[in-house]
């Protein structure tokens, strides 16, 4: 599997990839899952992708040539002239397009899904940040402020601390904590996400970063994160209350059967009916 | 869906489980996936179930007059009988596979999976605690040392604390919080999960328990628990030290590229090649 992170927040831009892909878990390689494409002070923008391999990284090769075009004598728009985030993301849904239709019938006919999504984000000169999820079907949809993130592949695991922490006012150096701290959830509860890491930040309007980091297991900020993290989070919860269930006078007992339902359905032989 | 868990460390059991269903987001209703059988000082046995509402509900039933015989001659065994937990597990298991006898072929016809597990722990007298997860083909998996959690329905979201926290020493107030916190993380995340819950301590051989609790949003403890843990998860969020991208004296240092990985790719125009 493969977990991948993007987050839009006033700031600026987060980008996080594992590198793990495996085909039954006898059978785990490591695949770097993101591409920057730069051409500085002009446009900036990231692409990660999660799913079948070989459809991903057909669609990166395609990406390179893709053209598309509105009408006949249209000139082709490519991801490198695209005036907006939101006409690259529909050169990249064409590129998956084409690619379904190299590959989409005989994949059917050996039993796979045409199963592949991308996280596309970045800026184009003159034009905000913009964060896009990509579908197999080439269709997309935009992060907006309500919700500043995507993820694609073992999503779940790394979804509470995303919910609890992103806002469009955070700050972007938090913002790259709080994916990290994602990822080190999903790490720890799934074998099918590993080590390194591919970590991009970019400051809103930069088109153009030096924030590109290859994070694995030596990196010192990521060391730290890892064993930090655990260490808190265990302090925060010791630090939580235990319920109490004798003494009435606990601040929060929680020895309250809620008004509204029935107790537990206890049963005491076996002729007793359920309902 | 569902979120179930249930835990067994060396002072006890602990089972939770919520209360939702739904059938499509346009279907959701609150049933009850808790059932305790308790013979006070005989035996203590509970049932958290998930899948198919209809499926469980038919398996709970049957499970009140299900017998289950050696060979011919043999005297039936019920979960009332049988003379320890695991043979309980197969009265479950026996159970399971009445029900698959009887909607099987009929729920494929109709396209559905025959969905349905079970977790299902306790103690009967003379013999220690037991925790067993229980599939659809009535065949079941039991609890040791080094996996002290079964979880059912929604499991990913909740996942990471459960890792973190619990080992066979943990004392048992501690893995009821623990439950508590992974669920209330399940619940911030997705939907189909939610309120009330229901709650099982059991200590070890009591052969009994009166801590068998239903909660919802007004329960002090939960209540509590809800605002201090997302409180305290951002308290130990905002104390990691900041990924620091320009100062070379920062402690841990982010910008250190992976030796043994290349760069990440970053391509700066249409012509270069991928690889």
């Amino acid at each position: 599997m493969t977990y991948c992170v993007g987050i839009k927040i006033n700031a600026g831009l987060v980008f996080l990839s594992d590198s793990r892909t495996n085909a039954g878990v006898d059978h785990i390689s490591t695949f770097r899952k993101m591409i920057v494409y730069e051409r500085p002070d002009e446009r900036f923008m990231v692409l990660l992708s999660a799913g079948n391999l070989s459809i991903s990284q057909s669609v990166r090769e395609m990406l390179q040539v893709e053209e598309l075009r509105e009408h006949e004598d249209a000139p082709p728009m490519t991801i490198w002239n695209a005036r907006s985030m939101f006409d690259a993301a529909r050169v990249l849904g064409s590129a998956v397009r084409h690619v379904y239709e190299r590959d989409g019938e005989s994949l059917k006919q050996a039993g796979l899904d045409f199963n592949v999504s991308f996280i596309f984000g970045g800026q184009v000169k003159g034009e905000a940040m913009r964060l896009f999820m990509v579908y197999a079907a080439g269709n997309f949809i935009e992060a907006t402020s309500e919700t500043p993130y995507f993820q694609v592949g073992e999503s779940k695991y790394g979804k509470p601390v995303l919910d609890r922490v992103l806002a469009p006012d955070t700050p972007l150096d938090a913002a790259a904590k709080c994916a990290l701290v994602s990822m080190d959830s999903t790490m720890k509860s799934n074998l099918s996400v590993g080590l390194p890491l591919d970590l991009v930040v970019y400051e809103a309007d930069a088109l153009k970063s030096d924030r590109v980091i290859c994070i694995d297991g030596d990196n010192p900020y990521y060391r730290m994160l890892h064993s930090s993290w655990g260490k808190k989070l265990r302090e925060a919860f010791d630090s939580l209350e235990d319920p109490a269930w004798d003494g009435s006078e606990a601040p929060s007992p929680l020895r309250v059967q809620a008004a509204r339902h029935a107790p537990i359905r206890k049963i005491a032989n076996p002729n007793e009916r359920l309902i």
